[in-house]
């Protein structure tokens, strides 16, 4: 029941109101990886350099993850990110990214790594999340994110990509933007159109919306006192949905499921923007993890249907 | 147990991707007694000018909204606002404000009036929320509004209003601006410590949060395929919340009475927003308001509590 996950694996540069740390390892698939291995096993699939050291292959493998799909580039370096946040944390600005090895990335998966059940295709450029679609053999759940980047220079094979996966998660400002529909029911009504059973887009700081041809669920953000670092909360969070769905794929058409599993991507986002890079998700326990999700369900609660609440 | 509401009562022309509307019946006042007389009997205070017609009146007393108090300035001109919606109506511009009768607006409440028993203060000048909130003898829930133009040109007034008011309910960019936090669960910490028993922040196509000392509780929008006209969402949400608390004034240490409200309102709000102006408000039915808040519930459910979800 493996899932495979395809994506950057970094080094990140971070500025916040809260302070700055230089190379820490993050990237789309690293964080992806920290929260779904929760779940299950979890391959990881892109490029580092020469300056991916050993420290950190461990903090990638933390609770097992495999990494033996990983592709060391001799010469090459790690891609590079870096940011600085403004005071809210809802704004930042890209102040470096060196792609490095990313820029010849060419997916070549094990058969380890395509014979699993569950893939995630992390933002990369769509041609290349098609290849590795393609590699694998019979995965019985995809799910996908993108960026706006692709939306404006590669639209036409990030929307044939998508037509062959199970789950588009996105921004919802992307959502909008790939549709071109101004409201987020119209415009996951055109991209589910497309092919996907269910549309999840993240909201940031207001948390994220699942939209199925049946329905509409909204869950909030944990809500935090202090956020440090918003780095990889998206891909933390596409880790604990997609991981908690990897032992549950005969629900899948169950709505239910797929909310429970937003509430653990949300959880485990929660903690992911604590601290700075992956620190606080590496340690994560269970039962924090699970104390978070009880909160969310409590916090969302209005209780048992009422009627007749009119008095006048 | 009436409601008295004080604040704007306007002419609005507004343009939105689906057209432009000019001189519609308007204000804050106005969308919140559309709202709150769903559910009691509301009084109106605040001034117009000899522009505002019986077929004005005749909408403001909608569900026998009570305007003994509306105060008819001879010779003078009604508050008029004109504003202009983006493409997905999450920004606008605002092309004109003729604040008319309002510029020497002092608030003088007949004896029913300030014998409500819930106030709700919209947003006007804080110096003159303090003056009606002088004015009522003993209101058991008193509700406050306001906006970043009083947080910036009279910031103490405004603090020092919400130090007498049960609940505060403002936007939360606005929220954060009062408060100088920039999380939303500091800035309702901070704002809490100086009087109010309750926050709701306001937080657009993303819906609504409640901030208590005990807990917190949010709440999406009611996804829409197509809004409209936002103008007056938020006064209408404020209707539906205030409301739905006036008849259950002894069960507000019931945080799942505040969620209910805010049910209420969120529901209110959409369908507010469905048209130009008051419209759709205007003609609401019972029936479908409570099929919108029980579609809240089942949009939000995330069932019962389970233990031991991760398998690894």
């Amino acid at each position: 029941m493996a899932i495979t996950v395809v994506g950057s694996i970094a080094f990140d540069t971070v500025a916040t109101p809260f302070g700055k740390r230089e190379r820490m390892v993050g990237g789309a698939a690293t964080h992806f990886a920290l929260a779904a291995s929760f779940f299950d096993e979890v391959r990881v699939v892109g490029p580092v350099g020469d300056d991916f050291d050993e420290a950190a292959f461990a903090l990638l493998s933390t609770r097992e993850t495999n990494t033996d799909d990983v592709e060391r580039v001799a010469g090459g370096t790690s891609f590079f990110w870096a940011g600085e946040y403004g005071w809210d944390l809802n704004s930042r600005e890209t102040l470096d990214t060196q792609l490095g090895v990313f820029e010849t990335f060419q997916p070549k998966l094990s058969a380890a790594s395509r014979q699993a059940d569950v893939l995630f295709l992390a933002n990369i450029q769509p041609s290349l999340q098609r290849d590795v679609l393609e590699q694998c053999e019979q995965p019985r759940f995809v799910a996908l994110d993108s960026m706006n980047l692709w939306i404006d220079v590669a639209r036409d094979d990030l929307v044939d990509v998508i037509s062959r996966v199970d789950c588009l998660i996105l921004n919802d400002a992307e959502l909008r933007q790939l549709t071109g529909k101004p409201s987020l029911v119209a415009a996951a009504r055109e991209a589910l159109s497309w092919g996907p059973s269910s549309i999840v887009a993240k909201q940031g700081e207001y948390g994220a919306a699942l939209l199925t041809a049946g329905g509409f669920f909204a869950l909030p953000a944990y809500p935090l006192e202090t956020v440090v670092d918003p780095t990889g909360a998206g891909d933390t969070f596409a880790g604990g949905f997609v991981g908690y769905l990897s032992h549950r794929l005969d629900q899948l058409d169950d709505e239910m499921t797929l909310r429970r599993a937003m509430a653990y991507g949300t959880a485990l986002a929660s903690f992911n923007v604590e601290e700075f890079g992956t620190d606080r998700v590496a340690r994560v326990g269970a039962g924090e993890l699970h104390e978070r999700v009880a909160g969310l369900q409590q916090m969302t609660s209005l209780g048992p249907t009422r009627e007749q609440e009119i008095q006048s």
